[in-house]
């Protein structure tokens, strides 16, 4: 059940009940809300069913909030096509991640509905990027370098993100070369262990740009009845931080 | 409702209802089903209900049928161990398709479910496929032929497949080099345009070796009354002509 506060089990629907409570003790304090569709997935219908219910709950109730379904999808276009309505059509979630090995036409068609964002990996955060991400070519460049000079062609900064992993900070610097002005969404902060001043100095740009994503460090600071109050009071720390950074940066 | 007969658009389940009777149509002629997760995802939760029915189905019905879950799933660690737990625990099919660009910790996961199977992208069979698994390192490896060399080093010959298009027929061969013995998934023969014919020439190995796909050209054969039946004639030419491959490699 995944680190749900064992009082919750008795709901009918407990990642619905823990989600919720989470959601509005940090509504005041984030930008955006981005679950993992694995943790549902692996609940199987039923899981969905709490993720669909989720999603309503924050378009309802907070709906500035924005929405990315973290899902690392990609297939051939009519099959990406059919992710696409799965996440914006039947879901309405604002941005998906998808993974770019296919290219292009696995790509594109999450691009072809209004105000809605693909957030295309580039550099992840975990141990296994140093397998392919980092594969220099033979004009030097490293995979995830060739992914961005060319998938930024498809979109525009309008409607496509990348993802950037805070765990490797120092890169953030020339991938901000290869994309000045998209918004890169960065994992990795919190129990990753990326760093948020590291992430700032290299990786914001004259708008900020940056989309930080800390959850586990937030949503499982506890596991007892106070769950929802220690929640906040991470996600107030991150906040506080952010905001000083921003402060710095003259960006508020 | 992507392409169901009209006349089962009454039936509790539509698109189990329709799976069924291709399943009842097909069991004979096949040695897998591959349902392809965007198809169940686009209709939320309740597709995965009608996916889950299925594969439930094949189970008891036909238990010798392999299953692979056609999802491109791909994340850090501990993301890939609940998407390994989603469809191996959750729904108990025999295999599922994994991106490599995360790399290895994004694939081991799948790996650790005793008789389960990771189905590796190394060469997809679209348009985009030529972005980026077209990229050639320093030292003359395309990427496709990276990801074949590292990636084999994670499992073994009874737990790892790669996908390998067919539309990329001449490239089989280089592929069989560099994995001799793995199974290969091929996707892209029917309505995608790949010859089972150069496939087989190609790709085949002394045991086979292969996996061949067609999907659309079978199930959508017709969109009327007999659309078990077409797809039957349909599966029949493609296992006739696989039959007659076998022979010549005299592997039947």
């Amino acid at each position: 059940m995944l680190r749900i506060p064992s009082f919750l089990k008795e709901a009918t629907d407990p990642v619905f009940a823990f989600n919720k409570e989470i959601i509005d003790a940090t509504q005041d304090l984030c930008v955006a809300y981005k679950p993992n569709l694995a943790f549902y997935e692996s609940r199987g219908a039923s899981g969905w069913l709490s993720l669909e219910k989720t999603v309503s709950y924050i378009r309802e109730r907070y709906p500035e909030q924005f929405i990315i379904a973290d899902a690392k999808r990609g297939d051939i276009g009519n099959t990406s096509s059919l992710y696409a309505r799965a996440f914006f059509d039947q879901m309405d979630v604002d941005a998906v991640t998808v993974a770019p090995y296919m290219g292009e036409d696995s790509v594109k068609p999450f691009m072809t509905y209004l105000d809605k964002w693909v957030i295309l990996l580039a550099l992840t955060s975990n141990k296994g990027a140093s397998d392919f991400q980092f594969v220099k070519n033979e004009t030097g460049d490293f995979l995830f370098e060739s992914v961005l000079k060319t998938s930024q062609k498809w979109g525009t900064t309008d409607n496509m993100m990348f993802v950037a992993g805070a765990t490797q900070a120092l890169k953030l610097e020339e991938i901000r070369e290869l994309v000045p002005d998209h918004f890169l969404l960065v994992p990795g902060v919190g129990a990753q262990g990326g760093s948020l001043q590291e992430v700032a100095r290299y990786g914001m740009n004259d708008q900020c740009g940056l989309l930080v994503n800390s959850s586990r460090a937030i949503i499982y600071a506890s596991a007892d009845k106070d769950f929802a109050e220690k929640a906040r009071q991470a996600a107030v720390e991150v906040q506080l931080e952010m905001e000083e950074l921003l402060l710095e940066a003259e960006l508020l």
